[in-house]
């Protein structure tokens, strides 16, 4: 059966994107393959720009991340970090002495006047990551929380205090005013088919679809669109995903995942254990892959990945036919 | 016999500068050492101040240096300036991974408005120096060569091209401009005994003399003042003196190095291999400490220092006992 093997879209986050990405660039052709990175996250640290989906993206598919944590390089060395500590800086963002390499360079092209997305492209090409990368924007857009701790940056949020206040309000700064990186909306257009990653929504995918065009444009799209849940059995692989949700009163199930992305979509994908959500999914009007979406290795993900690629050429193939 | 010991101030340059200090740390109480350090050679890399004077000094008088190659934290690794590296930057200037972060926190804070003195004070007494170190300036002064292959700023000449470019002529760019900083000030009108390290003089010592105030300060002190001459038998212990001041037509003697610090210094401390250079140095009003000035290690250091200390505190007393 063809695959769809040419101009794959991915819109991710942080680990869950990245691994979804490296699954995608193993199944698919050199070059095939672009990734739409959340800048939600990002946030600078003693001056320096950090980006850290970016570079969980940069990272896993130039295989120099460090697998046991998700995010960082692997074997990575604190020792810049501990001099920032023993000079009374904050240190709760653990920033090791190769990532620090990245943060410097970037930071340097950024200040030069070289757009994140010219510099990410950049970045992921010299440290040799297996797909393109782009940053949704290249102006800032920071997502901020609202907890019972008051309103809070994500990173001292997520990192400096583990997800632990219970977040009431989500907000986009900058939002209104950024931009969607050229390249990135060029990319969706082009697109044959377009990957929802199973990434946070709230964290990881809504910034960057809170872009204006970006949902325009992936509404318009002529390509296949799907969704990959990042929950199983109604439960967060990773992350605080499901507390944020239930805290938020949201229904934290892979359809009510899908509902977040209401007319974006043609199909979701779905771990066998959430099978019993099939049939409102495809009363919803969705194609829906139920299969094993645990992606406990790179193996995992590109075996993932090869049935997301199968399931959605078979799609077009119905699509065509049903068309003519 | 009693010794100067407090307010001692050492004008110093890096490697030869950082020694003397060390020794004058040991042999004198704590607090009583400050130590006013070249800012000439100071640079930006990758956005990153980097002051390796400054730096020489914090390392050495806090006991991380690397004692083989004189510079940078000891048993350093590199991951970033890799990175850097892989990422097409230059990497000519060996910057470690620990060595990064005292750069990252010094840009960090200096671009937070903290001026350099405040700056390179904290990160001594938080690194662990024992002593004061204080910039000759918070405005930048930057040494530049005027070489066989055209002007060069000074690390891409010392650092990028092992000095190997022929230097016609020198200038430190912004000299005029630059004033003194008030505590360096401070600490030479305060100072009992004031040292010039046996740093080279055209790239160490005139950069600070030739900011406003510094002449004029250590002309009138009613301290001693004397030098530690950087030649033993008209060589360099270290770094290309005597290739520079040859090229530029001045005498690569202790002799040499005196005269050009005319007007400033009650003594000069000499290698007992330059003891036939005595007579001249006695003949234009100079007390000489003939004396084994080679120093090999921390112990050598703090010997010399002791014996200067010696030395000033009887060419004291003679001075004393003459004005009574």
């Amino acid at each position: 059966m063809p695959t769809l093997d040419s101009n794959v879209v991915l819109i991710a986050g942080g680990v869950g994107g990245a691994r979804m990405a490296e699954g995608l660039a193993h199944a698919l052709p050199d070059g095939a393959l672009t990734v739409i990175a959340n800048v939600g996250d990002d946030d600078d640290f003693y001056g320096l720009r950090v980006c850290p989906d970016i570079d969980t993206l940069v990272y896993t598919l130039s295989n120099r991340i460090d697998r046991k944590q998700g995010w960082g390089v692997a074997d990575d060395t604190v020792r810049a970090l501990d001099v920032l500590g023993t000079l009374a800086a904050p240190t709760w963002m653990k920033l090791g002495d190769a990532d620090f390499g990245l943060h410097i360079w970037r930071s340097w092209q950024l200040a030069a006047g070289n757009s994140l997305t010219r510099v990410t492209q950049e970045a992921a090409k010299r440290l040799g990551a297996r797909a393109r990368i782009l940053p949704a924007s290249d102006d800032p857009v920071r997502t901020k929380l609202r907890t019972t701790d008051g309103w809070m940056d994500f990173q001292p949020w997520f990192v400096g205090r583990r997800c632990e206040p219970q977040v009431l309000e989500l907000r986009y700064d900058g939002v209104e005013q950024a931009k969607a990186g050229a390249e990135a909306l060029a990319a969706i257009e082009a697109a044959e088919l377009i990957v929802f990653a199973p990434s946070n929504p709230l964290l990881s995918i809504e910034p960057i679809l809170a872009i204006d065009g970006f949902r325009s444009a992936i509404a318009a799209s002529r390509g296949l669109r799907v969704g990959v849940s990042p929950l199983i059995g109604g439960k967060a692989i990773k992350g605080p995903l499901t507390r944020l949700m239930a805290g938020l009163d949201l229904r934290t199930s892979s359809c009510g995942i899908a509902i977040r992305y209401n007319g974006l979509l043609d199909g979701f994908v779905i771990d066998m254990q959430d099978l019993p959500e099939s049939d409102e999914l495809q009363g919803r009007g969705l194609s829906v892959l139920p299969t094993d979406i645990l992606m406990r290795d790179p193996q995992d993900a590109e075996r993932l990945a090869a049935e997301i690629l199968a399931w959605t050429a078979a799609l077009r193939e119905h699509r065509e036919r049903a068309a003519s």
